[in-house]
């Protein structure tokens, strides 16, 4: 497993994923959308197959971490941390490019985002904030609290991932990479990127309630960046006061789940 | 597998996608019907459970395409066309099929598409246009952007597939059939069937909130045809100058996902 | 596989059903429940999940048919019939079982389905009529479209399962019992099971509109003897004009699956 | 399996299950969340998929009973009961740690169940009674009914996983924890603890709504101690009169449900 394999794969991988995750979240929330106002399970679901379909795609090349929480918690467990930088750049650059594209799939209604007054009964439809579409953003705004609820959210997260994927990791001497011969990746077989996908949307209908869980540093902050540059209509803040805590809070939780792995099991 | 079991199982398999994909939209749709107005989550589990009977009715006979653009994809990935031809056949007669079939089903409620005047309270229930329940229409009509959608959704459909089926397919010289040996067609195992099905929910979900996501040139073209011909009371314009952007978007689609899959991993 | 596990086998795994299928039915229904309105989705999915419940309970010892469709179209493809009274009598039963199970979960929502007069805010809120609780009511009156809906519904059933789980049945001299060694039943695999629940919940979301998919003569006509006789306040009409298309619908459905199955594959 | 790690295994599987149980009640229920008023299917899945992410967390530790109406089953049906003591103690510390950790995943929302007056349109909004967050209420009080409809939804529950599970484990002579060489657990394989986390969610559409489905003496009565204790403004009642039959019945039903299994199977 090369490093270019692996940067090719998290690109591809976590492109998917936001892709899929900016996606759901701009069909709910943009005027002329079929999916608009269709609420809380249809982004859950959104997010949790956008993580089916990054993970295993991605899963050949690099393993299919797509999430630099998943990428700290196992080399925490395993002690390799050599290919962590290539990972968590795959993922960065994966993520911005995943929202740009969610950003062209979604042109026409980006563009329409602007005051429009109805033809046929005269009420008026204001333009829509955007930043949701692209990155977390608290319901409350209390930095402790929200970090708290994303650290916890990962361990949720991680943990569950590191019992179903690190039995043998460390006794056999496998790194972070995919497990050889398994053709799944990192989790050795195609129910297991089932199995994580639901807990991802699992997470989502539980956890996401107060922050709207990040629970992975590169799915908010690249889409971040890119809310930042792109040229969309009232498209409102991009927040920076907030982006550290969905990056340090999921970076923390991935380090403390693999400690508690270590410890338990 | 002969070109006769191609054909005959690209047929059932499209028919059984299609008998569930117009029927899920009937369902939404139509007055007098249980599922009326139950809402996106129910369109997009409709569709993609309906990818899933489709593809495992086919898989032994034909692989399980039920799809051009996955045809095209496996082609280009491959190296082998000598019997596209077949496959794309199959598609578009089941395609009508199952949009016939679809019609059959809900004959009663289609026959009761016209203007009722409510019994107990008086009021007026309009008849609805019917196009959405054989093809898509774009949320709004832009040509360059609604392409631009299709591309985008169909690569995320089928670079994923191919990165699930594509793995020794052409190592091994395996043509775009069926995986010898394997039973499930070309995707190897009832799992792997399962994960394309939960990917076409999440493709549904995520991106097809502009366009109604075709995705498939015989999945929007066989029905369209079907509604033009149909006696369906109040059946509305049956859109042939949309016509053109599901099924080139689509086979582009399935055409770029390969390139990049070749040159990826 | 003796004739008193095939019975004692269809009565669990039947009852599992109903219970789950009148249970979803109650809960969305009836006053006082958690569940009340909460649309198709959860009534597709809580009989879908019933399949999966009650198929994998009553797999080790009758195979898990749970459907005198399935039975039917097991029959035709395998020329195997001297089994099938057992089956079907036992479904009979698991279904009357399963109806009475539901009725004694909701006991207190079913006893409070009487008129109510609100105490905060003054106002009334009228018994619900309880047969769709128990069994399928045609949206449309029309027996000819509502056979032809569940004639239908019952091939989009069977015919996947035949091509799921009838590969080398005949050509083993398997007949309609369990596949031996395999622990799962007439499916072969834990993972074929969940692709049939799934298939029944797709086609409760798509087909399901017009009549309801009994798609199973147990799951209809069982629960309908147990709705005429039970002792509920204002609980309607128990339909018997209707009981015949529930009934013949999906046996021809089965039939006709089986025939499509033979012919094709 | 040594006693430390039951322990531990239960501990962590438990709070996983009810940090996602508690979490998605509080998601829907209390204000400042972004999924509140998101309805049943919300409220069913989340429980489901923490069914999924705490047994198969717990499953290389403990087996993964998570809930002591599987563990009473199982020690049922293998007449091996002396590590029970240890699953039971692990379960109840692992519930409390589970709604502690909701507790503070919503903390800034707990803080805020408040008396708060709306700001732009003057509307006022009360403070909502949090004990559904953490353990189960009856919509009809009748001690006798809520009974029944616990002890039949658990033998909903346990009856399929011993037919899942149960195969060869008394001829074995495999205890209560998990099945050697596995690594799922004592359901043998991940995607048998997927069907055992989608019979919790069809238990949940089906059979949840007169109770609120514990079928857990752990998920109903660890809760509830930490509701009586946590200083949440405005919390309500813990109502220690209901307690004991989301105790009693659930145990009650997973024995049953070994009586049946041994008398069918």
């Amino acid at each position: 497993m090369s490093n270019v394999d692996i940067f090719v794969g998290e690109i591809i991988g976590t492109a998917i994923l936001i892709l899929f995750g900016a996606g759901v979240c701009a069909a709910v929330t943009l005027r002329f959308s079929k999916a608009r106002a269709s609420g809380w399970i249809v982004i859950t679901f959104g997010w949790g197959f956008g993580v089916l379909a990054g993970a295993y795609t991605a899963a050949p090349l690099s393993g299919g971490h797509i999430n630099p929480a998943v990428t700290f918690g196992l080399a925490v467990d395993t002690g390799v941390w050599n290919k962590v930088w290539v990972y968590v750049l795959g993922q960065m650059v994966g993520a911005i490019l995943g929202a740009i594209l969610a950003y062209l799939l979604y042109f026409a209604q980006f563009r329409a985002n602007v005051r429009q007054t109805g033809t046929t009964d005269g009420t008026v439809d204001e333009p829509v904030p955007t930043l949701g579409i692209f990155s977390t953003i608290p319901e409350i705004r209390n930095p402790v609290a929200n970090l708290m609820t994303e650290v916890l959210a990962t361990i949720a997260l991680v943990l569950p991932i590191l019992a179903l994927v690190g039995d043998n990791r460390v006794v056999q001497g496998v790194g972070i990479g995919p497990i050889p011969g398994e053709g799944a990746g990192i989790y050795g077989s195609g129910i297991s990127i089932l199995l994580v996908a639901l807990l991802v949307v699992g997470i989502g209908l539980s956890l996401g309630g107060p922050t709207g869980y990040a629970i992975n540093p590169a799915r908010d902050l690249g889409p971040r960046i890119v809310h930042q540059f792109l040229p969309i209509p009232n498209k409102g803040t991009s927040d920076w006061g907030y982006a550290w805590v969905p990056v340090v809070g999921p970076l923390a939780g991935g380090v403390l789940a693999a400690l508690i792995y270590n410890a338990a099991f």
